[in-house]
């Protein structure tokens, strides 16, 4: 990856909540930055993007926002941030994209997702990331971030390559805080340790984390999950393993989040499709062949997928 | 129990959807009955009780209704149909029925309801039955039939008694096919077996029977929690253990419902209290105490509890 003086020439895929937040950053970080835009279009071509940001509000006036990937042509990163259900869209929206070494970054939610990625562009182009991030999209053209925010980034081949850390310091220097890891692998299913239970029973339940939490019995729902969840990401053969401590780490973790609605009760309240397929369905399966079974994980999975089935 | 020429002189505490039925399939066969009524109260003095029954419909013009225990005085039977979250209720409904020799019969959902009785009345007055009634209240002085209808009843001492093969005998000249059991406890907890995982997936996800069935990974939940609940059944020291295979024949009974919606379901569409003690907490409490764990009807129980939280 060359990076030129003018920072990398970067597209964005997906810009919801996370893909115009990240978009945004690095923009303002000094790289050029091209969204794919649909609803925000039209309010971002009139008025430029928005952030309101607990670390400090901040306006970017002059955005490229396209309605299709060919008038962006040929990138060095894609940053992939589209909701999973619409992964059958990566060759129309990808493809214009690729030169001989445009990196794809996915930053997407669960499992799969490099996988798919890969069987498209090929698995060298692949990089994955663990967004920590608590964002949502209010009115078109401005989005709002809650807390957080760090990005864990690897290579789907999980090796350690200069090309991961070079991106990683283009997110440092937008002022996202960023780590590269060897075991990309370890990272997502931690992250899975923390989605599966709260983007689930909240999505469910049409309440907030603090009503998950000050309810006796959903919180031992939720720890029971999350052990599960330990389980079988430590059966993928993790060189790393996830320690047990991480259920009680993530409830001490959350108790701070408040009322916040984590993504996938928001795509309810909004009427959207769930990420159900890469948070809970390949996990479920991708656990079973190693011989763990998630009981608990299953029923909400069958309760929220009952849930979609709009007859 | 003596019983007169004219039937036995009784009294329905608790006159909703089970009691309206069998009240007034008992008047219909003989006896003298008296409901002590709230939403009914007016409609049943205007225009007596219609039963809209699969097996024929039929009008009772001349009602007693009562809006109190004391304008009853003294009955042979009390028939308790009462939801079970108005147990506190028991004392104030059912002391001015008693005389010496009076029964008091529970066809109560769930576990608890016999010893609550026994705890204010004294052991040997109770009898408990198990009601296979599908039946809904319609408008105020109507209820309807759209089902079943047998009752299992045994004495809560589980020892055989003439006075509950009398008292059978009473129900089925009322039309109500009635049979006795030694083991009162097992079934309660064949009921069970039924009863948590329809009512309350149903009352969970407002959906009817038929459209559970239809989803695959609803379907297997509910074959699971079946297992879960006979497992904990059979550790509770029952002679005639439950067999595995009552879970497929209760789904295959279930087919046959339809879009029947569980009383759980109509409670929480009619925006009741759920019957959650009785169905759900006792049951896991008394699982836990012979050292079975229910994860799955833990789960299930987690999230109707947290649904009942309107903060």
């Amino acid at each position: 990856m060359k990076v030129s003086i003018n920072g990398l020439r970067i597209a964005v895929v997906g810009a919801g909540a996370l893909g115009l937040y990240y978009g945004a950053m690095l923009q303002r970080g000094g790289n050029e930055v091209h969204f794919i835009l649909r609803r925000d279009f039209e309010a971002i071509k009139a008025d430029g993007l928005r952030v309101f940001s607990v670390n400090g509000d901040f306006h970017i006036q002059k955005v490229n926002g396209h309605g299709n990937a060919s008038e962006i042509g040929e990138v060095d990163l894609v940053l992939v941030g589209l909701k999973t259900f619409a992964n059958h869209k990566f060759e129309e929206l990808i493809t214009p994209l690729l030169g001989e070494n445009t990196i794809i970054l996915t930053l997407q939610n669960g499992l799969g997702n490099e996988e798919a990625l890969a069987s498209h562009f090929g698995a060298e182009r692949i990089m994955g990331g663990v967004a920590f991030l608590c964002a949502n999209r209010g009115k078109p053209g401005t989005v709002h971030h809650l807390g957080e925010g760090k990005i864990i980034i690897g290579e789907f081949s999980n090796d350690k390559t200069t090309r991961a850390e070079k991106l990683a310091a283009i997110f440092q220097k937008a002022a996202v805080t960023c780590s590269v890891v060897s075991e990309l692998k370890r990272a997502r299913w931690q992250k899975l340790v923390w989605n599966i239970p709260f983007n689930g029973i909240c999505a469910l339940m049409l309440k907030p984390v603090d009503a998950l939490l000050s309810h006796k019995e959903t919180r031992k729902q939720i720890i029971d999950i999350m052990r599960e969840v330990i389980e079988a990401g430590n059966a993928q053969g993790l060189k790393d393993k996830l320690e047990q401590s991480l259920a009680e780490k993530l409830i001490s973790f959350s108790e701070g989040l408040g009322s916040y609605k984590p993504s996938m009760l928001i795509d309810r309240i909004e009427n959207r499709q769930l990420e159900l397929e890469a948070i809970f369905k390949i996990p479920i399966v991708e656990a079973m062949k190693k011989g763990v079974y998630m009981p608990k994980v299953e029923q909400l999975f069958a309760f929220l997928d009952l849930s979609e089935n709009h007859n």
